[in-house]
């Protein structure tokens, strides 16, 4: 593996998945591992999970860490070629990432979509731009259309707490207030069907995601029908796919213990942050079926396990 | 000491002011004690000092540091329970606080109060939210109500500067164009009740500190009366605590040379920032009754002390 | 060499280049150099490079790292002195800088222009406020008039690209739609006229640079005239210095690869960010004439080698 930008980077996931649970077990055991060796970590997104999850991992690897928020810390950086660069845009992503890749010998970028140019987004031009402009590998902290990282401590997290061999994974949209991206449950929809799982998503009409991303999966607009016999139930919003960044509050679909009677006594988790009783209810939150924060603390471990193995190819 | 959020977490306050000297004497006794340990840096306000010293602090110790600002780095977060959080707050404390603790292995954390609502502020919302919800040491770098980081540098200078068994200690307070927490001299107050000192408070009628804070502390609204014989004069503007949050601004309370002089030739503190000929005169500063700026340094091997016994405890 | 203000803080250049050269080739030479020391850098202004290259070169020193974004960590300071700071600023240079040098072993301070007052700026006030107030060496990360670390990085990077004993080095104002600072044009001018060049600065009437850092150099107005035979054309916008701060946009002396056609086979340096198609065309910059990554990368081991020498004296 030598960038990690989506599952398609993963040769093998289920060795990807053994080594974090190793490094979970022991993190201190490669302590020496980035030794004179720095990762950049390049904002274009707030973050509290991932930012710190990344450090603390690179930390633990004896890496030194350089942290730039594009916006605040630098100026607005240009990715479209040949453009007269008369705007708000100071630096040319065509400077700007090789220059990095000779400060850093790892980069790890965050990216969200803009939510108003599919195209574009799906495209992944910001994450491709430092692919091909630079020459160190690329760590993905949630670009325009994935997040493989959250999606990596997801599916660790199910073989934690799977009580079957094939648990029924059910993920289903919920209600928000704001046009979110699509990346998380591009994402988790993506790991879910590369693993051994009955895997269901749920969301109202006209919300379907990319057809790449579901692939073989189930899909039902019943939530209720969906939820019967889940052993682990997802729940994400997402914006529109097809009316682009649409946003869609249909408050019915909010999570709640009520509904997770309908499930196999399934664990609940979301990638957070979550906006209680929006998304998903307090009485289900608090519940015995929330493991969101094992989820969360396992972003620490499978980033390490990631890269751990970069590292280790470099 | 597990925390480190005012002065009742101390039990031993002698042994703390020892141990901040004997830091002072050299800084890189412990520089193992934090290997694999990682602090995190919680800011909800702008900070020099505490951010600068903390930061240092840490690092002489083996710590790694991450520092989260969070309304820059990442994105409002909600304490109050029950609500919908349909607003601007998306993620709530009860998910940041576990998730944090399970990067961290302390956190500090810096909250200023809203100077609206008293009775928020004073029940130490913020703060009590970390221990709450987090199973790691909480160390105050600033609360709404009180500075106890700053204090214990406070105490400590001025052992070092005193010249008899029972300094009289005057804490005065200053005019300002703002609105200023009550935190500093509230903490102040309740230090220096805990010491041998003969201590007096001075301020204008109307800008009392809350009685739990103020103690046993002699209040005297005529400053010159009250610097008489002085060996410390403490100056800190503060707004008023039962007018809650009211600018009161009597220039005559500036601190100056021409004041100083009614003194035992004391020496001039400040916790800084400092508005220069507001607060106090430029001819007072820039006097040799001034340690201001070895009272600000203090902060940093105080700040290691307190550091350096929570390790110890973990 | 105590403080890295401007090239009359370098008692012996070649020293300090053959210094840069040794320290590209082996960066992990000193890396317990830094070791219990740490460097606090105060960015008044936004950076890219700066901040990522010193924060690796310092790394790779062992020294710990403290950044401070003045406007957004912390709060607007004040450098008159005698003011009563009842505005914007809430805390006065002198007390920042001893302070900050007692939290810190070295300091390094970024600090742009105003371009309003050139008294003021051409005083450099803030660059030496810290030396007048602090009692630790200094670096400028650039300063009102002048970008040392720039400078060296350029000289360098000329001495490793050139073919001849005295090389015609070229530096050439391009358009720009901002008011720019002098301060990278003047500090290699005067870094330019320390070298073995033909050295020809070239602009259009009006833009003329003080005269202190123009020195010996030749000066034409005819940009095609001033190409002829160029080894290294180094294209630079500033504002104006006589109307001081002015912006002066002739589009038609955009650098382009048809112009670097007239030249000896030239190198294009540029120190970045740059705005391709306003300063410099696409066709230049993405033709076998640039230098402008390895230069930029030169900033990496020139800047180590500013801290190596400076850590050595201290």
């Amino acid at each position: 593996m030598r960038h990690f930008t989506s599952l398609e980077d993963v040769s093998d996931i289920n060795k990807l998945i053994k080594k974090s649970l190793e490094v979970k077990k022991d993190p201190f055991q490669c302590t020496g591992l980035g030794k004179n060796k720095t990762i950049g970590l390049v904002f274009f997104n707030s973050s509290l999970r991932t930012r710190m999850s990344i450090t603390r991992a690179a930390t633990n690897l004896g890496l030194s860490v350089i942290t730039l928020n594009v916006n605040s810390d630098s100026w607005k950086l240009e990715f479209e070629d040949g453009t007269v660069m008369d705007g708000a845009s100071a630096e040319h992503i065509r400077e700007a990432v090789p220059i990095l890749c000779s400060y850093c010998e790892l980069l790890a970028v965050r990216s969200f979509p803009s939510l108003i140019n599919q195209e574009e987004d799906y495209s992944e031009r910001v994450l491709m731009s430092f692919i091909e402009h630079g020459n160190v590998p690329i760590i993905n902290m949630e670009s325009a259309t994935v997040h493989p990282l959250q999606s990596l401590a997801d599916v660790v997290t199910i073989l934690e707490y799977q009580r079957t061999h094939k648990p029924k994974v059910v993920m289903t949209w919920g209600p928000h207030i704001q046009a979110l991206p699509q990346a998380v449950s591009n994402s988790f929809a993506q790991w879910a069907n590369a693993m051994e799982y009955d895997f269901v998503i749920t969301h109202p009409k006209g919300l379907d995601l990319d057809r790449r991303f579901v692939g073989e999966a189930s899909v039902e607009h019943d939530q209720e029908k969906a939820l019967e016999g889940a052993d682990f139930v997802y729940v994400k919003n997402w914006s529109s796919y097809q009316d682009y960044g649409k946003v869609m509050s249909d408050k019915s679909w909010q999570m709640t213990l009520e509904k997770l009677k309908l499930t196999n006594n399934a664990r609940l988790m979301h990638c957070l942050p979550v906006r209680r009783n929006v998304v998903i209810s307090d009485d289900a939150l608090d519940s015995e079926h929330s493991i969101i924060i094992p989820q969360a603390e396992n972003r620490l471990y499978t980033t390490q396990a990631v890269i751990q193995q970069i590292l280790l190819n470099l």
